[in-house]
């Protein structure tokens, strides 16, 4: 099980009353869990600012699945990548529209270059690439 | 089928060469294609801008699935809106951590609000809001 | 002169080491300053978030002068609102193209559609809109 | 002159409307005017994801004046780096906090730098970094 450690933070009496205002709003049990998520949140951005770490993300596509070639131009860009490419999970929206979430693991800059060719694939109509993390000593 | 129309745009020479050298190294086939996705981004962002908009957006979790009620808090905080979601995917990084995608639909303030809460649940160690599109009139 | 209260947070051994390396890389001098800056960071979003706070911030402009009318228009577009615009800089970047940033304050929903307005004039080639803080209780 | 190209983009029809009532609420006088706002948009976008391009940029500071050694510290930033600066604007907020606006100009990742190092100066309140563009071709 993961250690604890406990050490003091000083902060300015008018800061701290707003920051504890703030985190009641938005739910956190104490300072502690907020300031937790404040630094999970910072180390998982300097994680993605080098390009080498190891690193997980998801790609988020909205697409018609009637479009000729988009399916089978998806499927195969993913099978190009299977060692980077975690699962897959697919959704009808309506008749026509789908959206399909791709999770994907690997090294920073490899990863974002697979959820390139996938945004950038003709008709998709949004495609969003959501950077995260393995979760490893966080 | 979508009825396409056709229709003249004009741009100072320097920035349409610039334009053109930009969607070449992006590999777009051409600049409609290219005009196409710039227009469909802007007009998702302006869907998100109204909070009344019927839409769709994911949700990212990475949790240590061992943290005492962590599951059971997420699956209930789920299905407390399930009218709202639309499907989850969960996936093993390794023996500790996992990550969860969860796709929603429904009135974007709403939509919001319910991921807040999946955000901000104590021991997610990573949470991302990704606000996308249900891809009507795109 | 602000008081200062110090208390203590708690954080698992190996997330406290990786915070450590990141803040030491990024220059700063001790935990408290590091967590002190996470905190002003998450406080000014939240101000943002409720668009009835009393807040800051700038826009920042890049346009063609000799376009007619435009200076004309955002000096006018300016003086209609100068009870929330604090100063403005303006500087050259080169014969044609010039560089302009509007410090604003007031109320969020206020600033923020003024500087819609100065951003969407014609002729403005970029136009950013920078949300800030007033600086009170941080 | 810039002289004007003309072409033809093909969209489809319902996507089309929606387009136009987007841009006629954001009050664009026709399609062309906002199309070319999106392709500039893009293109200062494309233009900081190369990080040798020469470009400009601005840092929006706020921070209580009164602090020791900050203004000085500010000051001295600034001028090892005079090649880089366009100019600085500096406005009070009220008798402890102040805004300071940097115009930077110069190679985008020698800009970005120096912009860290002074958002991240001990007691700046609230920084930002904001990369825009020369304007050039564009």
């Amino acid at each position: 099980m993961d250690k604890c450690i406990r050490f003091g933070v000083s902060l300015p009496e008018m800061l701290l009353e707003r920051f504890d205002r703030d985190i009641e709003k938005k739910g956190y049990a104490n300072r502690s869990e907020a300031i937790r998520d404040l630094i999970r949140q910072s180390l998982v951005e300097s994680e993605w600012s080098d390009s080498k770490s190891e690193t997980a993300a998801a790609v988020v596509l909205v697409y018609d699945h009637h479009k000729r070639g988009l399916t089978e131009h998806l499927t195969n860009a993913q099978h190009e990548h299977h060692e980077s490419i975690i699962s897959t999970m697919h959704a009808h929206l309506d008749h026509d529209n789908c959206i399909e979430v791709v999770l994907l693991r690997g090294i920073a800059k490899v990863v974002k270059s697979i959820a390139d060719k996938l945004v950038s694939a003709k008709h998709v109509k949004h495609g969003k690439f959501v950077p995260t993390t393995l979760g490893k000593e966080l």
